[in-house]
């Protein structure tokens, strides 16, 4: 038990194809990269997009904010962050995007996620129990 | 003169390479919906992409939001809007997407603009008065 | 009965997230284009992806081509064609994109498919009868 | 100098956004796979992207073809090769893409570039000399 709900780190080097005419990084790009760490804070947790299905139940995104604070180049080194912040009724995850080289801030952002009942397809108001029992070594 | 701010419409079929394994649109692909209608609308203000560069003024977006109220198919029609909502000192615009069939609404969000000098590079507190010549004739 | 193998036509206009540093459509997106433009050849035949579910039959892509004659840029009219040229076996569509107004060659390619039963996962050395009865009206 | 032309290897887990609606990888992400093992390659030998731009010429892709043997699921470990097979009049490369796991071939195919005085814009029947100097450790 650590008492803090659980957090990850990742690296990404800025490849070619996610480059724009400005030759930064297209804004929309950095939804992947969120996505990329969210996976690893989900395995974390062992409740990654595999054990979501087997557990019954789909968490599909239902908001998303981005916001860009300086812009990434080609083959910059990236440090990405997603840090769990709430699980009660859905999972909301903080991002943060920063240069590993300056550690200069460059995007943060959130999502949020609902529990979605693979059968009867409706969402829950609540996390099912499966969750809780996953972060019960967290916290 | 019409007093009121510029609103366009896209229509959209969602093509295949946009599902993910729900055989439904990825969340982070209706960024690119977004882009798609907001160049709509500032052409409709003479202000795209290109007349941006022209008039030494790059727009990064800084800050978007995504929300997601229901999924989108494969061949599904979307009608896409983007309002302007704020221009006087950064551009941002408002989107929904809805299902042109049944008039359902799947996704909304926003996104905000500013304008940087492409000299000095040197982000601009107000919007530069060439946005507002561009806008004359709507307000 | 036309006696000849069907194609299409599809107007593209080049989105911004489409290009790269050079200011022009990163070579990796034309396979968009051409999956755009197959598919709508395929739903001419009667034979779009929903109908090939329906059928039992995948028809995975096995193997693609594109060459790259010219580049594309922001907001260029493509016009995009699609033409079945094997059947039997297999399904061959060979694809131009050219601009629309120079009539200017950029691009071309084809892709070959195989289709799969997707209860057995076995590979069909002949094309599977459906697809000689959708294309009957065309042979 | 080693007499033979370089080859590099890179690791790649697939990532749940690249997924379809069978679950596997849609076949036109795997143009991007090769990109990012081709610019490990052009940095292996000196003249990636950035080094390419300070020569003074561009390289771009004007034939590239993929073959799809097998798929690949989420969270499947791939290992990407790239070998430069062809430089004196173009640079040709070829790719394989094997599951690390089993050694099972994934996917193959080459890219063929040619430089572009990016000056005059004129392609280059033959390729420059500054290719033959980083290649001459190598040859």
């Amino acid at each position: 038990m650590t008492n803090k709900l659980p957090s990850v780190e990742l690296v990404i080097e800025v490849p070619f194809y996610d480059l724009d005419p400005m030759n930064v990084v297209w804004h929309g790009n950095y939804i992947k990269y969120f996505e990329l760490v969210r996976c690893q804070l989900l395995d974390e947790i062992d409740y990654g997009y595999l054990k979501m299905k087997d557990s019954g139940y789909m968490w599909p995104i239902v908001d998303i904010q981005l916001k860009y604070i300086n812009s990434a180049s080609f083959g910059q080194i990236l440090i990405c962050t997603a840090t769990l912040v709430e699980y009660e009724n859905r999972i909301k995850i903080k991002y943060t995007i920063n240069c590993k080289n300056t550690g200069q801030r460059l995007t943060k952002g959130y999502s949020i996620q609902v529990a979605v009942d693979m059968n009867t397809k409706e969402l829950q108001l609540v996390s099912p129990s499966i969750l809780h029992k996953k972060l019960k070594k967290f916290i």
